[in-house]
């Protein structure tokens, strides 16, 4: 499980391979009765998303890698994260996808300079593939959230808000499979609480509190291409154990609604998982208390606009 | 023409009204030689622009207005703000446009409570009659660009920049009609340069330099929508002429891959006219000095999104 000793190591490792991403104050009294509330504007990331983050601190972690390089198994925001960090770092980077990965993301990972290989028809063909590839090379294996590194790397994007915003109650944030979750509780941990934000429709923090283990959940809604994990990772579970996360739902319509929202109050496009932080708020399922200094996590942004106008 | 003592006024006088906007620096390199470089992301600014800064320096400014309120002509970022700050501040906003102003602006308008008066086939035929009704009502004009008050309240957004990277050598703006150019110039003057950047099928302050006053140039391009002004503002031209802005062109070309670029690596969404600045960085029309630490102004995303993906 992490801690901000190895959140701190990741941020030293990183340091200068990732974008210190801006953060903005929301108006006054929108959040009330919470005091101040900040936007971390991590979208604006390379590669769109906190994920590189977590990438830059499993490669640049392990040292020298054979020349099988990298190997990771998504299509999504993961995938690009490594890709790109393998490229700035000059390692072979591998990721495996379903043949049903839409073209548009396959182009984007070999403009990367990834190796793209199509296996089989969902997901776990892919990932399955990719654990085959790793046993039989010596690869490194880039999980997309269960691994100490990665949720050490995504913490980062925590110490920064601490930084920036000079400290704060509570940070929210949107789960998938808990990577950033996890980094970022393990960085606040005793300084500030930390906030889940699930998908009704995708409740894998959620599902594993109630039974008191990783659980397999269902995974559909507006958020399924971000946030699609179909378990919680064993790391990210312990961490909100050890330090009390709490987690909360919302519904796929309070999603879309804060997404719209972002657009058309702040110019900002977000993917829908990235949403839920927000919709937590707008929707009235967190109440903040009097005074609460809020963070919400703005954490990606690979989507297509054109439905926001 | 401004100084930058009527822009602190102006800052005292709108402080609260409108966002303290992020800045955000660019990548170490990406725009080499120069030092650091920031942009300032004024996009996320109440109603999509910078334009709310001015509105409400000219509305506060004013004092207690007569019951017709508060009169602009703008069917793009100006009427808008306008519509916005009057709303914020109870006074009642006419704003006037063409009857060839798309639907979509109109209601827009409308829904910040404006009484939008369409009047004519285009733009002058709208401001014209915005003149009138000022002279029949004595309500106040708010003037897109050449207002003392518009220019100061403009320049606010100077004021922040400095303070927020402690100081720069050079500011590279847009420039339509130059309201936000003078605002700027006059925050900055003896402390940083500005580099006045225009589109070559709008070049109303390049002409107005090169003829010794404003004169009137045609107006076409992908910019035309936000930097349409058909002659550079007298205030502007002073302003440019008493601080000694450099003006420089770009091709729209050059503007619609600067657009592109910070969506794709910022998933930033800007509308064309504000993506000049970037554009004559990254096209070299603009060679940075060694060591030169800029600033490049992001402000405004009143654009669709959609041909970004």
């Amino acid at each position: 499980m992490p801690t901000r000793a190895d959140v701190e190591a990741a941020a030293d490792r990183i340091a200068g391979r990732v974008r210190l991403t801006p953060i903005m104050q929301a108006d006054a009294g929108v959040f009330a009765p919470a005091g101040r509330a900040w936007l971390k504007l991590e979208q604006v990331q390379h590669t769109g998303s906190f994920k590189v983050r977590g990438a830059f601190n499993r490669l640049l972690a392990a040292g020298e890698l054979p020349p099988s390089g990298v190997v990771a198994a998504s299509g999504g925001n993961h995938g690009l994260a490594v890709a790109y960090a393998a490229r700035e770092l000059g390692v072979r980077a591998e990721v495996y996808v379903p043949r049903t990965c839409p073209p548009v993301k396959v182009a984007k990972l070999r403009s990367l300079d990834a190796e793209v290989v199509q296996v089989g028809d969902i997901y776990s063909d892919a990932y399955e593939a990719a654990l085959k590839r790793v046993a039989d090379t010596g690869a490194l294996l880039a999980h997309a959230y269960d691994q100490e590194e990665i949720c050490a790397g995504q913490g980062t994007l925590a110490l920064e808000l601490l930084a920036q915003t000079g400290g704060v109650d509570t940070v929210m944030v949107a789960v998938g499979g808990g990577g950033l979750m996890a980094g970022i509780a393990a960085a606040c941990e005793g300084l500030a609480k930390v906030v889940a934000v699930e998908p009704e429709n995708i409740p894998t923090l959620n599902a594993a509190l109630a039974a008191g283990e990783p659980v397999r959940v269902p995974v559909s809604g507006v958020a399924a291409d971000s946030l699609g994990a179909s378990r919680i990772g064993e790391i990210a579970y312990a961490t909100a154990v050890r330090t009390g996360v709490r987690s909360i739902l919302v519904s796929d319509e309070a999603i879309v609604d804060a997404r719209r929202t972002l657009w058309n109050h702040r110019r900002l496009v977000v993917e829908h998982g990235t949403a839920a932080a927000l919709a937590a708020l707008l929707s009235g399922v967190y109440v903040p208390r009097e005074g609460e200094r809020l963070a919400l996590i703005v954490c990606g942004a690979n989507t297509d606009p054109s439905d926001l106008v």
